[in-house]
C-alpha cells in the first residue's frame, strides 16, 4: 500500500509532543512509529495518549487496578489479533513478553489465547475482552458474574472493556493508515537479556 | 441489565468536568448521559471528549474538514448502528437529524444506509466507514480511491476512519456499561422547531 | 436505486383491493405503501394481507392468541431491524409506539433488544424471533422448553415463528424492490395524541 | 425432537382443504406432508397455498412468466438448502428432477450451485436468488443488470425475489416445526418412470 | 469452469495405481472418479489412500475402533455438506445408504443433520464433527466430557477429528479442482438390491 | 487443557518411525513435537509424513514446483494463522523465516497478510490459498485466472491449493489434540546464526 501518512518530523512538533517522545526514546531506546504517526495532528495526539495512559499505567493517573501491567498487554496482544492489527499485536506483544517475563505468550494469545499458557483467572479476562472486541452489544449479567468468580469486581471489568475498546480504535487506525511496527519490537522479550555490571 | 455504573453526582465532580457539563447542559437544555456516565474516571473523560471534540469539532482544534457536521454524525450512526449501541444511535441520531435538516434520515441510516436518501457521496464516504467499523484490516489502495473519486482527500479519509474507530470505542463501552440515552434525544429534530419570537 | 415497481394507481385496481385500500386509507390517514407496491400482482397482494392477517389479526379468523398486539409489532420490528429492512422498521415501529404505548420501544429493539425497556416474557419472545430470523435450522425443544417457562404454549410459539418467517418474506421484497416507507410513519406513536373533542 | 405439531385429519378438515388435498393426492399418489401440516389454521393454510400457487403456478392466476417451472423449483431447492430445510430441499428437489428430466440436478445444486450442471443463466438466476435469500438488504441497481444480461425482465427478477422470500417463510416454518419430508419424494425423479402401458 | 485437470488414462498410471484402481473397479462396478483425479501425482495418490484406509478402514492397518462403517461414512457427507463438497456428499452419501441400510439418512444429514433420523450418540459425535469442521481452534475438555457421555472414548474421539480433518482436505481439492460425482452414485442405496440368485 | 495424547515414547515406535525421527532430530537438533504426537497411530503418521514431504519437499518425489520452499512455507503460516493453529503457526513460521531470510515476514503474515512486506506474486498466492481456507466451494475460473496473470501454472495453483487443505488437515488435529510447539521454534530465524568456523 502506498505511503499516505508518512511519519511526522520530531523537529517539527509542538514542544510537548516533542518532550514526551523523546522520553520515550530515552527509556526504550527507540522511537516507536505510533508516536510519530499520530502527531500529524496533534490534538488527537494529545486525546489518544492520555487516554492511553489513564487505562494502561493508572496510577499515573491516580487509580489503582487489580489488572497487572501483564494483564493489560494481555488482553491488547488478543484483541488486536483477532482484530488483524499488524502494529499492536507486535508492539504490545513485545510488552507482554517483557512484563510477564514469559517468552512464549505473546504468540500464543495471539494464535490462540484458548491454548496459551495462562491462568484460568486470564482465560476469563481473555473470554470477556474478545465479547467486548466482537459483540459487545451482547453483554449481560452473566459477563460480570463469570469475572466475578475469578475476583475481578465492576471497576475491573471496566478496565478490561476500557481497554479493548480503546486499542479496538487504535486497531483501526493503524490498519487504515499502513502503520508498520518498529523492527525492534520482533526480537523484544525474546531472549534474555545480558544484566548490566 | 443490573445498574452498576451509576451516573455520577454533578457536585461530587471535579470543577472542569462541572464546568463543562454546565455548558452543556445550558446549550441542549440537558445533561446527556454520556456525560455522567463517563465522569467516574475523571482522567477516561478527559481524554475522551477531547478526542471527541478534536474529530468531531476540528475548528474548536484549528483544523478544517470537508466533512460537513451532519457528515460526520451521519457515519457516527450509521456505524453505531452496525455495533447496536443504543446511546449513539439515538444520541447521535438527533444530532443528523437537526444537522442536516432532514427528519427522516437517521432512522434511514440506522435501518439500511444502503437505502437511504443521501448523496453518492455520502454513499462513498458511508462505504469506507463500514469498512473501517467491520474489517479495517482489509483495507487497500482502492478503497482511498473510490473516495478521492468523490473528493475527498486523505485527510477527510483520515476523519472517516478516525470518527468510525472513536465511536467504535464508545460503542462498545455504552453497551457493555449499559448507558442509557436520555429520552429528549428519541424527538429531537423530528418535528419542526418553532421560531422564537 | 431506480424506481422498477412503481406504486399502482389506486383507480385501476380490481375492486376487492380497492375497497380495502380505502378501508385502511380511512381508519390511518394515508394508504401505506405496501399496499399500492403490492397491488401490481393482485393475486400476490390477497395471499398476503390474507395471511398478515390470520397472524396480526387472529380475531378477524375466528382464533385467539395469548401475544398481544404490542407482542406481535415488536417481534416484527426486531426482526425487521435484524433483516435491515427499512420499511418494515419503520411501519410497524410506528404501530409498536402506537400499541405499546411506548414511544421509545421501537426504536430500543430496533437498535439492540437485548437492552429495551422490555420484560422478560417479551425478551425471552424475541430471543426465539431472531433464532427462527437467523437459524431456524438450529430450533430445537430446548427452545420450547424456554418459551414455556414464560408461559408460552405451542400454540403461542407457532404464532412468534410464523410472524418471523412471514415478516422475513416482506422484509425481502420490500429490500430488493425498494419500497419506501410513508412518511407519516415516522412520527406515529412519538408524541401523544390530541384529544379529538 | 418431540411432535408438537402432528399432522391434521383429513376427516376433520374444511371442504375447501378437504377438497384441495384429495385433488393432490389423486395427482400425485400421495399426501404431501406440508398440506396436513399446515391444515391446523385453515386461515393461514388458505393464505400459504394462494401464495404458493401465484409464484410457483402464474398460469392459474393468469399471469405468463419467463421462468420455467423447473427454474422455479430450481430456487426453491438452493435457497432451502442455504436455509438447511429437509423438508424444502427434499420435495421440491423431487419437482426439480421431474421438471428438469435430470436425475442429478437436484442433490447438484443443494450441495453446491455453483458447480452445478445448469446453464450460465440459471446460475445468474441462483445467485441472485441466494442474495435475496441472504442478505436481501444490499441488493442494488446492478443484480438487475447482471439479470437482464440474462434476458431476464423487471418482472421475472420480481419473481425470482418473491419466490426465494416464500420459500424463506416456508423453511423457517417447516425447520422450527419438524415437517418431515415424506418418503416418497426421496426417490421420485431419480430412475426412468414406467410407461404407462 | 473449464476442465483443468482431466481424469488420468489408467494405462499410464504406476503398477501399483493401476493395481488398486482395478481392484475397486471389480468391486464397485465402476471407478470412482477420485481415484482417477489424484493419480496425476502419484506420490499424493499414494499418501491420500493410505491416510483415507488408515481412517476409514481401521482393520486393515491392525486397528479396531467403536465407530461403525455408518458412524464413519456419516461423519463424511455432514461435514462434506458443510464444506459444499460435491464429490463427496454424493459419493460418501451413497456409502452411507448402503452401511446404514437406510435409504434416506444421507439426503437427512447433508440438509440438516439436527433432524435427521440417528441416534442421540451419533447426533453428539456429529456436532463434535461440525465443531472440528468449523471451529477446532475452540475445542477444549467440554467437547470430551459430551462424548465420554455417550460411551466414545479418546481413541474414538480421534478418529471422528481425524476423519472429518482428512475430508476437510478432500473436499477443499474436490472443490477448487471440480471434480465431479460419478453418476452411479447417485442412485446406489437407495432402492433395494434385487437378490442375486 | 488436560494431556489426554501424550507424545509418544521414541523407544517404543516402529523401526521406520524410529528412523526418520532420528534423521529429523540430527538435522534440526530436537525432535518437533508432530513427529511424536502422531506416532502413536503408526499408518497415520507414515501417511501424514508421505503425503506432507510429496507437498512441501516435491523433488524428494521427483517432481519440480515453481514455488519456493519460502512460498510454501509462506502459505502454512497465513492459512494456519486463519486457522488459529498454535503449533503450525509457530513451527512454520520459524522455518518461513529461515527460508526467506527475512526475521519478520512469519509475525507480519501471521497477524495480517496484507500487509506483509511480500511480492505481488506472493500476495496473489496467500489470497487464493485463504480462499482455499475458508471457502473453497466457491472457486472459479477468475481464481486462476488471478494466479495466471501472476506466473502460476496450473501445476503450481494445485500445490497451493493442497498445501492449504493438507494443512487445515494438520490445524484440525493440532488443535483438537492440543499439540503444544516446541520452544525452540519461537525463536529460530529471529537472530542471524552465528557461522560455524
Amino acid at each position: 500500500m502506498s505511503v499516505r501518512y508518512p511519519l511526522a518530523d520530531l523537529n517539527t512538533l509542538p514542544q510537548d509532543l516533542k518532550d514526551k517522545i523523546l522520553e520515550v526514546q530515552e527509556k526504550a531506546g527507540f522511537v516507536p512509529n505510533v508516536f510519530l504517526a499520530l502527531a500529524r495532528r496533534p490534538a488527537e495526539w494529545r486525546a489518544f495518549f492520555a487516554y492511553h495512559d489513564a487505562l494502561m499505567d493508572p496510577e499515573s493517573v491516580g487509580r489503582t487496578s487489580h489488572l497487572t501491567k501483564g494483564d493489560r498487554e494481555m488482553i491488547v496482544t488478543t484483541t488486536s489479533a483477532a482484530n488483524q492489527c499488524l502494529y499492536c499485536v507486535v508492539a504490545h506483544g513485545a510488552l507482554l513478553r517483557i512484563y510477564e517475563k514469559k517468552p512464549l505468550v505473546a504468540d500464543q494469545v495471539a494464535v490462540n489465547y484458548r491454548k496459551a499458557d495462562i491462568t484460568p483467572r486470564q482465560r476469563a479476562m481473555l473470554d470477556f475482552a474478545m465479547k467486548i472486541c466482537e459483540r459487545a452489544a451482547e453483554t449481560d449479567d452473566t459477563d460480570f458474574e463469570a469475572l466475578h468468580a475469578h475476583g475481578f469486581d465492576d471497576e475491573d471489568i471496566w478496565d478490561i472493556a476500557a481497554i479493548t475498546a480503546f486499542f479496538g480504535l487504535s486497531n483501526r487506525i493503524a490498519s487504515f493508515s499502513n502503520m508498520p511496527p518498529n523492527p525492534e519490537f520482533f526480537l523484544m522479550g525474546r531472549v534474555p537479556r545480558e544484566k548490566k555490571s
